[in-house]
């Protein structure tokens, strides 16, 4: 176990799941590129748990871009555990979003990893965009107010 | 909306989840080698529902060896979208277990997919083995009495 | 080593690689959703043997869907291989063709797993169309004249 | 076409391959996890282009494990691209290395990525240990002189 490291200020959404064997590999733990699915995927539920759905923002025209990933892996997850990620707005700008994230195992609280990830809003022809406003209120609002 | 394709005279195991945006592809839907990952973790739900673990199955020194998978796609997903799989056993020899799958769209009841998946039971060495008497019993409950 | 199932009497497209590590999984071989990738790279891989792309068809407004794959895992491949992937025109209609596969180790020639696709041709709106000319005609070279 | 972010003082190793469908998102562009895969199989040739094998390398009981990785996406890549990543040893201490990338489009020379992964060598049994001799003079033998 080890103590958190999300922030306290702010709101944070946390969804679980169980490790999928297809994720894991040869050394017999979770592969590294599945964390990034993970983490999309908590994406995914952040704006779901806010009342937003992401499919929506596409189909507005709107694509959430990721411009850069940064992940350090702390100890190995395996298959047969049920992992819980916790996903938070890190910083938020006119044109790019940092998310942050934390990696659980859900029965043993062990810290699998953390990471961040900045995005941009790009149109359907890929010209960068400011965020439009509601999503922009929406991440604002995960803030510290 | 479409008619049940899944059999009702035996146990069967529903999982449902999120389809996640890295399992999309460049047409817009989900990929087709996404649903063998889905149909997998429908099987491990399958044994988490009946109280095996197929965690502990590998711990034991067994491995579950997918020999042959035949899949029909029926109609897209899509990204924003909760899909249910269905799981049941569909034959059961000393040898092999063939399990039958339905992938349903949770919104709309729509029919994904309809598969099976043939596997046998393989030691640590590679050696091909009947099954354990306690997961040849689970699996035998799922079957009509 | 095993003697071919791929047929004699049309064309048949190769391509090789080397097995990557995020294809494995925690039994130590490559996972069977691998396999599907791979088949789907050995079809593009047949398109541009013959002159043709498939981005060039999507870009036309067509897409090709998966509508059906059949697997038969033989034997395991592993981290470390390098595995050919033969492809070949199995059957050819107005609205939809089928691909068999087989794939080999490179250097044991050890059969891996024989598989086939069916696939249909639809337009942006999803409507399923007749294969345009071209393409029928690229398809239809491949088989015994 | 962008100048180059790869260091000019030592050995770059570069491999490059098409675009998989399967590695693309309903974006139309590849998925940004798919690169990490890539990065991962540019190890797997640096490796094989010095003369070694990383599957010998887990055969004689070591694992090199992933600890952190940061990349930056510049330019999408999209299927019907061939694409080319350069990898070589941006750092080496005792116990970890660390690895820098460059995904570059082959026809356009368009700058995709640039990325690094740091790694630890681990025993079979999760212990941290120091890189085998001869591993460690393969990677010194990268860096400048």
């Amino acid at each position: 176990m080890s103590s958190s490291t999300a922030p306290t200020d702010r709101y944070i959404a946390a969804t679980d799941f169980y490790v999928r064997y297809a994720e894991t590999d040869a050394q017999g733990v979770v592969h590294h590129a599945s964390y990034i699915v993970w983490l999309e995927e908590a994406r995914s539920h952040y704006a779901r748990s806010v009342g937003s759905d992401y499919a929506d923002f596409e189909r507005a025209g709107y694509f959430m871009s990721v411009i850069a990933v940064e992940i350090r892996y702390r100890a190995p997850a395996r298959y047969g555990s049920r992992v819980v990620i916790s996903c938070w707005v890190q910083a938020l700008k006119s044109r790019t979003v940092t998310f942050g994230y934390e990696v659980r195992d859900v029965a043993e609280n062990t810290l699998h990893a953390t990471a961040s990830t900045e995005h941009i809003c790009i149109t359907r022809e890929g010209q960068v965009v400011a965020w439009p406003t509601d999503w922009k209120q929406k991440l604002a609002d995960g803030l510290p107010s």
